[in-house]
């Protein structure tokens, strides 16, 4: 069975029993999060999100370069106005550069990614830090949108608040 | 109460109990979703996710082209070997063109967002299809990498197949 199929089934326990039908498209706690979308972050359990609260934007690293444009269609169109980004402990995108990436691509895919910017980092914090800035400091998130940065770690499951 | 502060106390709870501090980072289920941000869809609850099982991409509309650079990391360093594409009906990207988003920022925040596309749509089925082929037919996701599609119904909760 592909996970596909799996999905469906799992699905099928979910609808049986769904009553929120009637939520509006703009999350109720005015919020986006940024985050990675690594597979030991569990963004609903980990921060207390029920269906509706809130826009939950996800890529490799939770880069927020990446997030802008649904972050102004987030604030601009659906209200939004605080952003939360969530970088974590052990990412993956510590462990290699933009060239081990490309170079691998050429070599099992022979194709080329040479283009393609894929934003790892080596400095955890500063990652953090570095994303914050880059939204705080954006013309396109208005002054009054707050922006706070954190670090999820993936042993312990704690949000921890980068400064 | 700011919500990065309430989400600080909920996680206080989520890791008091935390017990799932030594998943690997390749995702269990070698699966990729890739889905909107919209808030009232929970990919966990209903996908039947848990911490370690998926990775979990998402941004304004569950738009592929977006999120190619987290799938080829997630495919080439993380070992994924599915892909599940999952847009869902009442989308916020059903109701605006570049157009009229870019004359918005214009007009509320004398910036220029002229460079930027929405990646807006105006057929929701046309745009899973677009967003599967769009992966299908890219050099950089390989063809053994199954690649399906979805609507998620936020009226039922349901999952349902595009063909």
């Amino acid at each position: 069975m592909s996970v596909a199929q799996e999905f469906l089934k799992a699905n099928e326990t979910y609808a049986s029993t769904f009553k929120k039908g009637d939520l509006p498209i703009p999350p109720a706690r005015h919020v986006a999060i940024v985050t990675c979308m690594d597979a030991r972050i569990h963004p609903a359990r980990a921060l207390g999100l029920e269906e509706g609260d809130a826009h939950v934007i996800r890529n490799a690293g939770g880069r927020t370069s990446e997030a802008l444009r649904s972050l102004i269609i987030s604030e601009q169109l659906l209200g939004t106005t605080e952003i939360v980004v969530i970088h974590h402990s052990d990412c993956g995108m510590l462990t290699f550069s933009n060239d081990d990436l490309r170079n691998k691509v050429k070599q099992e895919l022979h194709a080329n990614a040479d283009n393609i910017d894929f934003l790892p980092f080596s400095n955890l914090e500063q990652s953090v830090r570095d994303d914050v800035a880059f939204l705080r400091s954006s013309p396109l998130i208005p002054e009054n949108i707050t922006v706070s940065g954190f670090i999820y770690d993936v042993k312990t499951g704690k949000l921890l608040p980068v400064d």
